[in-house]
């Protein structure tokens, strides 16, 4: 598999996380010669939070989650790469209420604060059996997150990834030095079979769960909330955050705490960084998009059309192409279903004035526009005239890569 | 440009509509070679019906036809291909109004039962000096509508289409014969640059306005706003249908008249049978995929699932590659946002039943689904396990043909 053209030059250097500690083990559940299985322990006491797809029909896993979720205390997060447990029935929930069960056992943690994540092909029975069989091994396996593990651990998630993906940071709670680092594995939404989008963040921060949900339902927001690559929604999507208060600074327990915006701030960085990162490795890409609506009736219909703009075929393959072909622009704006004053509308590519009061600006150079496509980070941006509402969104272009690969993968 | 391989085997042999005269020349506007402009003229007294893109950002000519439309009355139809005077404001404004008041001069007709269409670039000026000079000519060149001038009126109105697409029929109203035939242009929503769907409907069977309008609107309703190629919405989508009356048969005013139900069945069919072909000639299709939704809570909830699975670029590649990839119809109908019981959920490739009740049908053969995804007219059908609500629609298969199309168009 070739790595991404728009790949990051090497694997970022996380932190040590204090209190967690990882492992990964090839179990050969689906794929052979590269670990499938990851493991992470937290000390007893972690606050969790989760973020989980919109999916009416979700996948077992992300089942069993939110009906753990709502206690606030996760000890361990068991993910297999490979098969999804989606769309399963009844062999699915057994599926992971063994494999919960039985890493609790060897663990001796609670099985209702194990969380769980599957990621691949849908509508395939979880082996259970060697799943469940390797997991004192990988129990055994079990060493410090930091530098020389992040990578391996974001390793063990890939499916149709073209490289592991990871961002970190450490500030200052109080008196007290805290560190985050989060891994993430997603190739658009479809990695293979749409089994896709799963990030996992560690901090050692003390927060209550309440907060470390907060923090995180904001964060995702603004992060993987923004984030598409062909419009496709996983039944597997899920985002969960840990916090073991193992560095120990003083509890957050709520917004107006010192530290709070500090950890929201970082938070915010590295679920944004991760998403990119997501993009970056999405199917046959070969441009990042970044598209800024402003002037819409509100945040909300600004991201709309942020999303009508970044989802649109047609958009999508001028970019490949560096075509400038502004007039699909509009046509995205106007699809969106959000109010947009096409008589005073302005669009910009890269800083180039496009169009301007509802027709192509006099000065408009179709060079100069091409010229800024020919980057492999592309920026566009309108203003809908109407308010103050606005967003940003990330995505990446569409070209013959992604057909070749969804076309081909299963088989 | 070769022609799509789902085209019919040759253009239809439409009848003749009594009253109803059209023309078409090669204006040079913007193609060499070829036919740009098409006219038609209808007598005295006809009644007209439309509807119009949903884009918030509509071309010149959709402004021109919604404003003349409440009259009821039309005589006349102009339409370009090459440009879509969309996006070009006051510029395009005038440009529509000169062409209608220049048309009307010519024929001696009212300009405000003009009514008017244009497909092409958007964001380009429309050379209005170069057509309104065409316009003499044009009128000069009408001819009565009839087997053998419709391929050629179909023929002028084409973009990136591969065939010209037209359909007709007959029926009795009373104890008269009336005719209907209809052509209509797309390749997607696309072809070129969005400014894409058009339609004309002409029939001499005599309807009061209001009448003729309920009869377009629901025949739209389940024909073109039942097809989608690649989601993308156009700036100047217009179906326009014209009642001459020169059949003789007594007017149709209302839903309870002699005439109604057997004219709508006849609009329903033809208009049905030209969104096909436009889906036939979707940019680069290689299928025709018929999806149909039963279960949902509603009719309306059935259609945004099945719009769901028919955008879902996941389901479109893997009908491409003859891949039974059900987990991805999973998918698509699990974000489509309506109801769904995941566990009583049925999927069907062909009449083989892939899933039933949440999972894996027991004696479900992926060799038969397979088998039945090498042929060029594709069905997939679920049943979302809650109501009665159903719908079906009609797309096509995403190809490298549609990257090859959109992103060398405009160079």
């Amino acid at each position: 598999m070739t790595v991404s053209p728009l790949a990051p030059a090497h694997f970022p250097e996380l932190p040590v996380v204090e209190g967690v500690q990882v492992a990964t083990l090839a179990a050969g559940l689906r794929y052979q010669g590269r670990a499938d299985l990851m493991l992470a322990l937290v000390p007893e006491g972690s606050s969790v939070a989760g973020t989980f797809t919109s999916s009416l029909c979700p996948s077992a896993p992300v089942d069993w989650c939110r009906k753990m979720l709502p206690g606030g205390r996760g000890r361990a997060i068991v993910v297999n790469s490979g098969n999804a447990n989606a769309f399963t029935g009844r062999h699915g929930e057994t599926a992971a209420e063994l494999t919960a069960t039985t890493i609790a056992g060897v663990l001796s943690i609670p099985p209702e604060e194990v969380f769980l994540a599957s990621t691949g092909v849908i509508g395939e029975n979880l082996p259970t059996e060697a799943l469940t069989d390797a997991l004192p091994a990988l129990a055994t396996s079990l060493e410090p997150a930091g530098p020389q593990t992040w990578e391996s651990v974001a390793d063990a998630i890939r499916t149709t990834d073209t490289f592991a993906k990871g961002a970190g940071t450490s500030l200052v709670v109080g008196d007290t030095t805290v560190h985050v680092a989060g891994i993430a594995k997603g190739s658009g939404m479809i990695a293979p079979d749409m089994a896709t989008m799963l990030g996992f963040v560690f901090t050692d921060a003390k927060v209550s769960p309440s907060a470390l949900q907060s923090l995180l339902s904001n964060s995702v927001e603004h992060s993987y909330n923004r984030i598409t690559v062909d419009s496709d929604t996983s039944t597997s999507d899920t985002v969960l955050l840990f916090a073991t208060g193992a560095a120990g600074s003083d509890e957050i327990t709520g917004a107006g705490d010192p530290g709070y915006a500090g950890l929201a701030a970082a938070l915010r960085s590295i679920n944004l960084d991760l998403a990119h990162q997501i993009v970056r490795d999405g199917e046959g890409a070969t441009k990042f998009v970044e598209v800024t609506v402003t002037g819409a009736d509100s945040d909300a219909a600004a991201k709309i059309i942020a999303l009508s703009i970044a989802n649109s075929p047609l958009v999508k393959t001028a970019v490949a192409a560096e075509d400038a072909n502004w007039g699909r622009i509009v046509m995205a704006i106007g699809k969106a279903g959000q109010r947009a004053d096409r008589d005073s509308l302005s669009v910009w590519i890269g800083d180039e004035l496009v169009a301007d009061g509802g027709v192509q600006h006099p000065e408009y150079s179709e060079a100069r526009a091409t010229e800024h496509l020919q980057n492999d980070h592309v920026r566009i941006r309108t203003d809908v005239g109407i308010g103050a509402g606005n967003a940003t969104v990330w995505t990446c272009d569409l070209t013959h890569g992604y057909i070749d690969i969804n076309a081909g993968y299963r088989s």
